[in-house]
């Protein structure tokens, strides 16, 4: 049964472990905490996950982000053992999320020795006070039995790639269990609070609170505890933060964390009626987004899997910018600032790699951390054959990521009017970005143009490419974007522009004369400089073609001399620049290389989905966007690159899929300043009803089959395509 | 037992027969014929190859040389029993080949039915007659017996790669068998002509003479054949040139060829006094380069493998003109002019192929055939692991190909004081080749200068590498080459010119700007941007990673990613451009990159070796000198390249051999156009002396211990350095 805000599964199966370690998955953007039971431990990939704190284990060869020790770690044992979902079969089971809340809870029965045991729990992380975690436990059985707590921090967490802390200090006193870490390779240190309240006769054991129960039959047995995790400038008033959250107490903490989502919705909620899957696919995408937003700091970015894990080593990637950015500059201006601040304060970074690679300027990290260096490998794959790393080219050669920056940086400016990042040093990250592709360009004299050459795409089953239209048309872009950036800060901040004072003439010469491609004559636009001659085969070749499960088609693997794709990428482009391409281009090329397309990256379904709706196809946009919308709720992605486990949430599709509601069904776009609405809904959608932040102004847009409706307009001009439309002021 | 002339081998071991093929060589430039038994077939890869003479076998993925059908096979059976070297253990062998002379002799004693049977042969490709191979083969016995002869032409001959030749039509008559082909893709032409005198009551089957014999003891029966191949023009005049031969009979047409030989030694022989092993080693390699040599075409190059047979193609590489060209120039200029003109005939299929990969002008092929286009796939080797055709980059981005023929082109004009190549073709090819390498490269305006980005060295481990140093100084050298030719023509040819009238404003800037790569602090050279930021391996480390047996080390393969190196490449560019350089920067280099060279290539060792003559080291030099001198006589060489025959001749360290003997111990140079000679004998050498045509005077150098002799000096002026100078005018 479908409900509108309740994610559920009310079985057990071991196979589930890893995958609802994600699809149940808590956040509240300092961290997130994997949906696992609470006597789970690294072996069922328990994390506390935390945002933008980094480190490198001993003998490892990448930083990724630290799991912190579980506060919340609690198991019950009768007669010795313990009641522990991973390793006793339940009578019955059941684990729910609550998307309106973030609020977890699960209701396990075991049955031993001849007792039927009920575990119930309910937990979350404040959404008021971001370095707490609460959970409430209770216990019942339907006959006398004597129970065995422990409940304590466990330090036995997930790591992907080696232990990442010290433990320094260890206390105990009036119920609480201090740990004070350090990170293994820069010492910074992490600390983690944990309380219980309502246990008693405790006996304290290495950071376990141990207790017996003698539980009457039907009677039930409840307890809460209280984890505060800390590091960075938070450590400062830790204890007083801790303190504080314990004496408010768990109702309370709760409600106020309530609230806070409560106004989250208010402002990014997307109604459909009439489709109750998509629905909940929807609010589960816009759920998974809010709860790992940086709400309050700018010194990290979103990581790739969110905060379900260390896969893709915690960092962010071009993902923020072209997938999930939108949907924060429209419905959350604070975080999506958040975002783009976080990469101009590490600028500093990416000058540092356009250094390494012998250019200039910035050359934004394909995997970003706490300094924008590149946490990306040159060996990011082990070739499955021979065991061998294998040399991969994301990290030296996919530079479109400065572009996309410079892109989303002025797409948020000119969406919410707020220019004042470019003066916060946004206009120094453009110039430094455009540098870098002045750098990083080839100059054909005899052409009269810059050429981008040996370069990755988004379809990265293509290394080392020339004139890739993605990149090309991207920082074509960002050079225009530039030079109309000088004038409004020339213009709004004139004392700004006379510290700015570089000479800027092969700024203009570049975006003047810099290579974009072209569709051809039958409107096609060649991926790169030669694609067209790749051997001419599809996915489903290829996989008849493979030796291996989980062969790695890019690199030297089995895509790379055909023209078969791992993600959009042409359209990709279409979707980005809507507004610069006909319907007639658009069709031609989603008809052209949808056959071709792997859809091997959860990033390119929402592309496809898109560009068949701006072309009327709606049923092809609606797979595509339920294929978004629901990654992670199957679960149904890749798990594996060669021997490299890739799982858990996918914040890039999740923004995929608001954008599609948007830009695709809604046909949101912003011509000249002018929002204008197409709207094209799925056969059986009643009613599409969704806020946009636009230049200060909440409008309320609700579109039905024949009416589209506004409310919140000041002053923004409107115009609808195809509806009649109702103004509300 | 050495003897100056004679590659002998005196018994008989089966798993010879591949490396004998080549080691046995006899070659007229016309074609090859490999080292094998008169009884031997294809199982035993005998081969008449043809130079110049190309063909795709049906369903093949390459083109090769065609192999003719072999017209003097001759078996000899007693009771049925074939007396065949490769099917039963003789009494007794031996084999001989004759360098002085171009003769291949074998003597067999095998036993049969209690019998001695004495089987002698010696055969010649005419080097009178280009089309003609002539044997004479005589068997004695120690006791009575009847034998059958069975000879004629052998069609089934060793392919590599398909079937070539269709069979248009055979006649038989007068002893004679004429059989008429065509090639499978193109139908040209190929006729072999065949017969055999001596022989009576003969009956002729399936182009077989078939004849019965009554041997006497101890007596000695002889017969004479005679073999045509005709293609081409060779064609029109086949009948009248097959005769003409036969009918001047086998002595006399062994003494003219003779004769020939006598002539190529005057002029090419290099005598070394008190290393007799040196002394037959090259002259090995110099009857090598004699034998293959386009005496009479320009429409050939020399294969890589010389006439050995069909590996890498038949094709010509680079190989030509930087390791065999300067002993033709000095040696045989004709030849030399002929391998320059074969450039020049063939420069419209360079500019097929700089337009097939997006450029414009000459882009030389990596493996060029008949018409210039390059024979050479985009797959040209497959992935031992996976059995999958692996994408190379030797076609596409090993581009100093162009710059290599320039080079020599100029080499050769400055040399030899004839220019005229410069109006027969020369300049234009030079304006075609430059103008390639301005379409290819990259300005870089921040930096003002071009760049050759994306390109492959000499060492072909390390693909796709920007700035490699070979490549970058050979372009440069070949854009101020143009310049200057064009002040040639002018001053000489007006009237060429005047028809030359293009803009060359370009030219100019590009001979101007174009990086060159300097040593660095220590007098290191980069091989190429980031080589040394790769991992710090030599070649015994990686052999002991490899996991199969001929991996190939190159593309994805394990040193791609290290500084382990297949061949020279800096110290190539040292050697080629060794005014340039001074010795302590060659020794600095020498002695860095010697670790880290595999020598994978032929090519490797001699670059190495006329380094260290130059830098003072005559031990490495002499070590070095003997692996090239005598890479065909020991035969031990690469024979696969992951799962690839490259088995054959090594011409070009033919060349190499020479080239230290000359540029390196005698240390011939040209510094502003006066001859210096700096000696730098090896410790044990008491003598090295050789002829050098130099702007048409034909010069005898002579060195001792501590005089330079030389003889037939007109105008040409001399430095010798570090030994008293005797001149002979």
């Amino acid at each position: 049964m479908l409900t509108d805000w309740i994610i559920e599964k009310n079985n057990f199966e071991g196979s589930d472990i890893e995958k609802h370690g994600s699809k149940f998955l808590l956040g509240n953007g300092f961290m997130g905490y994997r949906g696992t039971m609470e006597e789970y431990s690294a072996q069922q990939l328990v994390a506390v996950n935390l945002a933008g704190f980094f480190d490198l284990a001993d003998g490892s060869n990448w930083r990724e982000s630290v799991n912190a020790p579980n506060p919340l770690y609690t198991v019950v044992a009768v007669n010795g053992t313990d009641l522990n979902l991973s390793e006793l079969t339940p009578v019955s089971h059941s684990q729910k999320l609550d998307i309106k809340n973030g609020i977890h809870t699960r209701e396990t029965v075991f049955s031993v020795f001849g007792v039927n045991v009920t575990i119930k729990a309910e937990r979350f992380l404040s959404m008021s006070s971001e370095n707490i975690m609460a959970l409430k436990y209770s216990i019942s059985a339907d006959n006398d039995v004597e129970l065995t707590i422990r409940t304590g921090i466990d330090k036995n967490v997930w790591n992907i790639s080696g232990n990442h802390l010290n433990y320094v200090s260890e206390s105990s006193f009036d119920n609480k269990h201090i740990l004070n870490c350090e990170t293994v390779q820069l010492k910074n240190k992490l600390n983690i609070y944990e309380t219980v309240i309502g246990l008693e006769d405790i006996k304290n054991d290495n950071l376990l609170h141990i207790s017996t129960v003698k539980l009457q039959a039907n009677t039930q047995f409840e307890f809460v505890k209280f984890g505060g995790v800390y590091h960075s400038e938070g450590i400062i008033n830790a204890e007083e933060s801790f303190n504080a959250a314990v004496e408010i107490g768990y109702e309370k903490l709760k409600a106020a964390h309530c609230l806070v989502w409560e106004e989250v919705w208010k402002n990014s909620d997307v109604v459909i009626e009439g489709d109750d899957e998509a629905q909940l696919a929807l609010r589960y995408s816009i759920y998974h987004l809010c709860s790992i937003a940086p709400h309050n700091t700018d010194k990290c970015g979103i990581p790739a899997r969110g905060l379900s894990g260390q896969v893709y080593k915690g960092a962010a990637f071009w993902d923020t910018e072209m997938f999930m950015l939108p949907f924060f500059q429209f419905t959350d201006a604070k975080a999506a600032r958040n975002l783009l601040k976080y990469r101009v304060n590490t600028v500093e970074g990416a000058k540092r790699k356009a250094k390494e690679f012998g250019y200039e300027g910035a050359f934004f990290a394909w995997e970003s951390q706490e300094t924008g260096d590149d946490a990306c490998t040159l060996f990011n794959v082990t070739d499955i054959f021979t065991n061998r790393p294998q040399r991969t080219y994301f990290k030296d050669k996919q530079i479109h990521v400065s572009g996309d920056i410079v892109f989303a940086m002025w797409d948020y400016c000119r969406t919410t009017g707020d220019y004042t990042i470019l003066v916060d040093g946004g206009l120094d990250l453009m110039y430094e970005c455009l540098w870098f592709y002045y750098t990083y360009s080839s100059f054909k004299p005899y052409k009269n143009r810059y050429e981008l050459l040996d370069v990755v795409g988004p379809d990265e089953y293509h290394e080392r490419v020339g004139n890739n239209a993605f990149t090309n048309i991207m920082v074509k872009h960002a050079a225009d974007i530039f030079v109309q950036a000088i004038e409004v800060v020339k213009a709004n901040y004139p004392q700004t522009f006379k510290v700015f004072n570089k000479d800027l003439t092969w700024a203009y010469d570049f975006s003047e004369k810099l290579y974009v491609p072209q569709p051809d004559d039958r409107g096609i636009i060649e991926q790169f400089d030669g694609y067209f001659g790749l051997e001419d085969v599809t996915p489903e070749v290829l996989k008849t073609r493979e030796l291996k499960e989980n062969e790695y088609w890019g690199g030297h693997g089995l895509a790379s001399e055909t023209m078969t794709l791992k993600q959009a990428d042409v359209i990709m482009m279409l979707n980005v620049f809507r507004n610069e391409y006909s319907a007639e281009i658009k069709k031609a090329n989603w008809q052209f290389y949808e056959p071709y397309t792997e859809h091997g990256s959860s990033l390119s379904a929402c592309a496809y989905a898109i560009v068949a709706a701006e072309i009327g196809d709606t049923d092809w946009a609606y797979k595509y966007f339920m294929k978004t919308a629901s990654v992670d709720l199957t679960g149904n992605t890749k798990q594996y690159l060669g021997s490299l486990y890739i799982g858990g949430t996918h914040p890039a599709a999740n923004g995929g899929a608001w954008n599609t509601a948007i830009f695709g069904f809604a046909g949101v776009s912003f011509t000249n300043d002018v929002l204008d609405i197409s709207p094209r809904l799925p056969k059986n959608w009643k009613k599409l009803s969704f806020k946009l932040n636009w230049k200060g102004e909440a409008l309320t847009i609700t579109i039905s089959q024949n009416v589209v409706e506004i409310d919140g307009v000041k002053n923004t001009k409107v115009t609808v395509y195809g509806k009649e439309l109702k103004k509300c002021v």
